[in-house]
């Protein structure tokens, strides 16, 4: 199987090309960027340096693949929608281009895209823990945001079972790798370091994501974080009626049970107790934990993942690999590092 | 004024030590510790290692003053509070020890205590934004909790104009200096660099104390941060009405109009929108910034400050002003550093 | 007496309105931007959002002051030389531009600058450990670079005593608050953070200045490292006999013996047995400690600074301090905040 | 092959059972823990929580390997081998037990231990890059410490080709890892985020590994630096000629011309130019980049790897490969995050 990468100097695209080239079963053929053209991987990707046989290709020179990442900054994947078909028999885009399915919610949450939802339809979420049906030989694939998967993960198994009342609180927290590879007054070292940055207290646009993809109301609140990778999302949830810390992890192993990147973190003791973005830098995992007040009258459910991988790169390959009719883990078997 | 401090070499007896060696009014007599009795400050504050005029006295040595500040363990204060009075006339405690007023609701926290919440009723809760009229001439303070006297002042507002409706979901994150000098497990460096470790998703027990203060119900979720110091706390409640950003700013901005330690951060553009703990290493002050959903139906509101001046230190040394009759911000002016 | 800030919005500029707005002696009158110019100060320098009664002055509105502190970028002070003495009694420069006393080697270093040489003996060194004397009354005061100034402390009193033989290796550890306030790509967090960068191996244009206070030739190689504030200098010195440490101690304490803001670090047990730049955010203070060889043939000396304090605007203001006759100690009296 | 792992608890032997878990020619057939006995490997190593098929071996219970690994205490290792022969044919050490050769040196450095000289006789130093040829087959392995392999491998080239004129200057950085995963006074975050602890100015115990390994006479200085894992090593040399970057460049390239895990880093441009441990966690690089001041009378060599992974783990799967005629690389192809 060939792969060809576009948007090859981004975080998600050098996540990507680490990804598929330990693959097993995928060549990574192409890695496509305008600016960096013709020269080594190690100018964006210096944990690159001893690849020698790959150098960034011109966009203009892309060759049919069997698979294609679109890692382009947002719109762009939407503007040269009609070449996807004559690049790849797969595409699979990480962008927010086609992620919502409702016309009047893109254009809220995005602004102005003729049709997006229309397009949108033919793309499946890039979500094998909801959809891995679909995505067995999709021929196009839309991985969500890194924050709305973390909190899509740890709301499902409550949707599904019909215990959420009312709205849910999403408070999600993000290293600094999620705003990308350019440099803004925002992410001046000497400011972002140290920081806890309040920089969306409400009105996310992930929140459209998890309520199509859940049918819960979310409302979030998003805090940049002291980290460079890293999602981390406490959601909290009013039960339909009292719920204990057991019936819970009940309820989330039965959902879980088998899925090869789902983790329960359930210890009651040692420092371990809860998922923690620390230990998943790389992995491929979306760790899971749960509480409940005394009274049973509150669910605090906490999700972690690399924003870089599982939140992007990892799933898209997870994703594709399903498309593909791959082993589903094949090419992500890193464990992630501890300490670290 | 000759000031005392027990419990010395504590990172919140430091605190003291260095807000009192600057104070214009109090002289810092004597400043306690049974494990270095005899040495240098500099041995466990190395920050005074120029401060010569002063070390470590045995607390058996402890002379009369005119204010006590005890920097304790958890229930230390309560076991010596008879011999308070021979020691000062003001006495501020930084302990839990006389935090609640209710019996029971210190058991069911603390454990078994008896006595303890008549013992109490003597003292005046160290918050001066909402006891500044009985802390004037107060013989005995008792400083709230770090996480708890930023949740109260972030909530006190909503809670006086009866806003809000059923409970509210106070997500509090902390840095390593919260949990005191002493090395654990939990504490060890390469376990804890980088962490966000969700280490209270329910119960907390500075849920009781907001509950008390504002009466309001509180469900606290806890997340230890990448930070030695500051607390930041994220308040969600439902309005009993929808409500605007520009009513909320109004309404705190009149509750705190005046209020020399509280700060309002309400720009709309820049880094600095939303109160960050980053900016309020070493300050006496807590930011509080406001949010509403475009709805109106979801308030938002951040707090932050130093747990070990505002949330401790900073504010004992606040509410000793107003008790000893002195200008409340006296020997708390430093204004915090930036960027650092 | 009334002081100005020209270059208000730097993080050197925002250390001087900080410490002098708090400064027993002088009252700051004026803080200049172009960019700012009418805008409130925590637009640029949010720990100071409480400070309403100043607002940053266009500079072409100066009015004259005793003291004028030019915080500027390089080459700008010296574009306006001949307007300064207009401008205050007083001009203490923290730029680069009058630094160097060698014409050729000011412009091996910063470039061709016609008659910089002649203009830059006009200035005192802003280093009161080695210029007390001809600081006392002084007209135009040029403060050495941060780095440069932790090297020069921690080798004078070796050259003073003629031990060091041949050259001296510096090595120079730095935030990255000392790069400034402008976003680069060198700059972004997912970058800076947790880097060991070594950007100057060889060829620092510090060396030169600490050749011209010391005597001593110094190579240096500087790495920036995980902080946002502080400087730390290990300097190695083989000397010109056999020397221990506790000699060492001798000549170090004799030579800063009564220096305010000199500490030595002797202690031989504890995890503070060196300089750290962590407790030192905010301080004035430049500490020091010394080792050596088990045979006494090799030196090392240990500086820390916080290179926006010492290394900048506090040395500043203890200069001006002495060049305007008051108490050289006189705002300067924040100690640093342990643990932080 | 079946391999088993000694002293399976630690961070070192946490990352050989990384390592092992994912190696396709060796099966991790048993990791012993005395504490952990029988319990989940989890609870020591939570980036392992999805393994499930393998748990903590009481060392009592250990069955014949092929491959034996030893991430013991020091000490513990000599106590025990006469049983090592019994164990497996290969045993690979990373304790400093066996690493001098000189009785006088060891005893100097590590304390008496009779008859370990002779014993260290017996082993490989388990450093590919300087001893391939008699790793091959070996049956003894013991692996240099983390700090010492960094400068080795940045001093070879000049030693060998007899540049190094009287002794080199070794500036070591570490994370905290590498003073492994007990829990001590200098370890508690709140002490040791963000700082440059310099635990060892002078007289590090690594010296006699290097001067063993090079002949270069080598003084070290060590700081603790602001990250969990890593080593940089900044290494002085004075050339024995005037020397330039453009040789030193050649000389380097050329000794280490083909081997799998030496990355020379030369770039002239971007933010990369120097070896830096950010982006090397997990990975089994060892970088090294090379300057020379302008009068080619210094070298500086810079030097960075994981202390973990190739300073340990890393190293010793590298060396066992090559010991049981196995592929060099196998098992270590993770090539390192970016960013992180």
């Amino acid at each position: 199987m060939r792969a060809v990468v576009l948007g090859g100097t981004g975080y998600v695209g050098g996540e990507l090309i680490r990804l598929l080239l330990h693959h097993p079963k995928i060549e990574l053929a192409q890695a496509a960027s305008r600016r960096l053209a013709g020269r080594p991987l190690r100018l964006a990707h210096p944990n690159l340096r001893h690849v020698r046989h790959l150098a960034f290709t011109d966009p203009a020179d892309l060759r049919p693949a069997d698979v294609l990442f679109c890692a382009l900054p947002p719109g762009e994947t939407a503007a040269m929608r009609h070449r996807l078909a004559g690049l790849a028999d797969v595409v699979v885009d990480l962008s927010p281009d086609f992620r919502l399915r409702d016309q009047q919610t893109h254009e809220r949450v995005y602004g102005p895209a003729p049709g997006r939802a229309e397009a949108a339809a033919a793309f499946v979420p890039g979500l094998p823990e909801l959809y891995r049906d679909r995505l067995a030989g999709a021929r196009r694939v839309s991985v969500p945001g890194c924050m709305a998967t973390a909190a899509i993960l740890a709301l499902t198994p409550l949707a599904e079972a019909g215990l959420v009342e009312g709205e849910a609180l999403v408070d999600a927290r993000t290293g600094s790798s999620g705003s990308g590879a350019t440099a803004t007054a925002a992410s001046h070292h000497a400011e972002r370091a140290g920081a806890m940055r309040v920089y969306g207290p409400a009105g996310h646009r992930h929140e459209a994501e998890i309520s199509q993809a859940c049918g819960v109301t979310a409302r979030m609140t998003v805090t940049a974080v002291p980290r460079v990778r890293g999602v981390q999302v406490v959601a909290h949830v009013s039960p339909r009626r009292p719920i204990s810390r057991a019936e819970l992890l009940a309820l989330f192993r039965g959902r879980y049970a088998g899925e090869p990147f789902v983790r329960l973190v359930a210890d009651r003791s040692g420092v371990h107790r809860m998922p923690d973005p620390k230990i998943l830098d790389g992995a491929n995992f979306c760790d899971i934990g749960v509480a409940a007040d005394a009274d049973g009258r509150r669910v605090v459910v906490v999700a972690a993942l690399d924003n870089l991988v599982k939140g992007a790169a990892g799933g898209a390959v997870q994703s594709a690999n399903l498309a593909l009719g791959l082993d589903e883990t094949a090419g992500l078997d890193f464990p992630g590092l501890h300490p670290v």
